[in-house]
């Protein structure tokens, strides 16, 4: 999508021809700041910092990272301190893990002469896949908006809430929840989305307004607590949101609070749908209930961090000392209150019959 | 209820016998300052710029603003320029035109050099008589913690939800939503209060924090978005919330996000209560959706005010440049979603009939 008018990904190959540039996302909204990684500490250091963040991106950069490796040292040993290195960095994340068993199962059966060129040529290919991924998501969700695009009057806007960041920024490029609406504004449909601040990190006033704003789509922030009030009074037209994991059953499991919208789309017959690669749905996993919701410091709750007006990049604490701070990081909304699941294989019922009708290959290799 | 282990109101006469002292609450957390308060156009501004909310503690500063008046010009034409000077500070908040309309009542048939004397009579006797309602909401919701503990295991806390500050900081003293949990507290129950950080003026976790810490409440800050996660797990016994206005059919117009609440509340079988002086109750309005929603500032959301960990305080920007902003104050709950509302006269069902038979003179004077 686009920065200043020009186009980026949120990681690419640089023209040198094998190091690689990253957005550095730490600095986002007030700095725009090109990282350029040169070796494979540097793609763990990234993903550590979170210098890059979302569960593609992170799949994304690790790959890069395997390839920036094999430029260093290409032998077997090589592979396996690179991988080592690498899956520590956030060893949580799923996506992590797949793109480094991938890059190591593709690099071990080569010479090592040949090792450098594959891995560049196969962690590019996994960030095409990505966005690949994401434009299919893009089309199966802009038959959504255009639907309701056909019942507004001319020159109404159509309203998307969103809450947290499922950006192009937390994949490589287009995004998840995102993906639609940057295909219906490009499309000339006049799309207006309600951007959820999404606290206590406040991804969504930082990061995706931000990629709103430079890609030119109109949009106002609101405090996570403003949702309900907008579809009360037919403000919101459809809700679109990522996810970390989906269940076999279609409970949704996002950023805290996204329950909370999805109780007032459904009591205020406003559809709320939920955009997903497939490898978010784990079919493994019966039921929400099962998925563990991680808690993180309180620090991200009682302090915040932003630009003074004068400049500085400051945090300062809105909780009084000594009062006791909660952060659970996710919740989980149950398949009831889901409208519909925008994935690459089309816009399917949050149910475990359409999940297995549309992806056979994967739930049978769970059933295994 | 106490700072520092030294009893204060929100608003009192000074031992001058003519200014008046307030708490200023734009100051808290961080800093615990008086503000003097010496004309009519100090007290409106006090209103105006927030350094006193809450609607019952408007009320209270109306009146003394309008005492503070006569102390200045006690002539016809300072009632009406002094009714003004205030009835425009707040648009949303019912008792500050009640509070308003009863010093005026009072005053115009009074001759010009009595009526400073009995202003302040007047507003003190109000400030006296919302500490007494507040006593009365705080027996009454009392009763409902009583019955939750009564099913609790011995040393299990009383897990109650809060949304904003209907603390006493929002009134003159006690609170209103507070109000049964610093009794249930005095009395010796083991209650803990999740207090939601309520964007974009975080007036749970500046306020309702500061003020359950320094009466010595066990509570939690957690942001607006974790609410509905703590219901689904259990965590939750009962929600009380405040209110500024409530319809004669039971809906309750309070802080943005407390429809959310009160959604989640309602999906996990928790009970939610609104805990409110009867004066809040609008006999003419016939339902939530005649409440105008104040709309505030877009600054209130983009930048956030603390304290770095030096010391000092700072506002830092959060939002881009760039990316506009939507502040809506309040949202309406219909009265569907509300188990009950706490008044002085007893906990009452959310409905007109309910309303009319305990409040028949209220009832009786709006049908005129």
């Amino acid at each position: 999508m686009k920065v200043d008018g020009k186009h980026y990904r949120s990681i690419w190959l640089e023209p040198d021809g094998w190091s690689v540039g990253a957005i550095d996302q730490r600095r986002l909204p007030h700095e725009f700041v090109i990282a350029r990684l040169t070796n494979c500490a540097e793609a763990a250091d990234a993903i550590r910092s979170m210098l890059v963040r979302g569960a593609p991106l992170i799949g994304a950069t690790a790959a890069f990272g395997m390839a920036l490796a094999m430029h260093e040292d290409a032998s077997d040993a090589g592979i396996e301190r690179a991988y080592q290195t690498l899956i520590v960095a956030r060893p949580t994340a799923i996506n992590l893990k797949w793109a480094l068993d991938e890059m190591r199962a593709v690099l071990r059966p080569l010479d090592p002469s040949a090792r450098a060129q594959v891995a560049y040529a196969r962690a590019g290919a996994i960030a095409d896949e990505d966005v690949v991924i994401n434009q299919g998501m893009a089309r199966n969700g802009l038959a959504l908006i255009e639907t309701i695009a056909a019942r507004k009057k001319a020159g109404e806007a159509i309203n998307v809430l969103t809450h947290c960041n499922a950006g192009w920024l937390a994949t490589v490029d287009w995004g998840t929840a995102t993906a639609p609406i940057y295909l219906a504004h490009d499309r000339g449909h006049k799309v207006h989305v309600w951007v959820d601040e999404t606290r206590p990190r406040n991804q969504g006033a930082s990061l995706t307004a931000w990629e709103l704003g430079h890609h030119g789509v109109p949009h106002t922030v609101i405090p996570d607590n403003t949702g309900g009030h907008l579809m009360q009074h037919g403000m919101v037209d459809l809700v679109i949101v990522g996810t970390d994991r989906v269940a076999v059953n279609g409970d949704v499991c996002n950023k805290i609070g996204t329950y909370l919208k999805a109780l007032a789309a459904f009591d205020n017959g406003v559809p709320f749908y939920v955009a997903l690669p497939s490898p978010t749905i784990d079919f493994n996993i019966s039921d929400g209930r099962q998925v563990p919701i991680e808690q993180r410091g309180g620090e991200e709750v009682a302090a915040m961090t932003g630009r003074t007006a004068d400049g500085r990049i400051e945090t300062v604490r809105i909780v009084p000392e000594g009062s006791p701070v909660a952060n659970y990081a996710f919740d989980v909304t149950p398949a009831r209150l889901v409208t519909g699941l925008i994935t690459e294989r089309g816009v399917l019922k949050p149910e475990r019959m359409a999940l297995a009708a549309a992806f056979p290959e994967r739930m049978a290799s769970a059933a295994e």
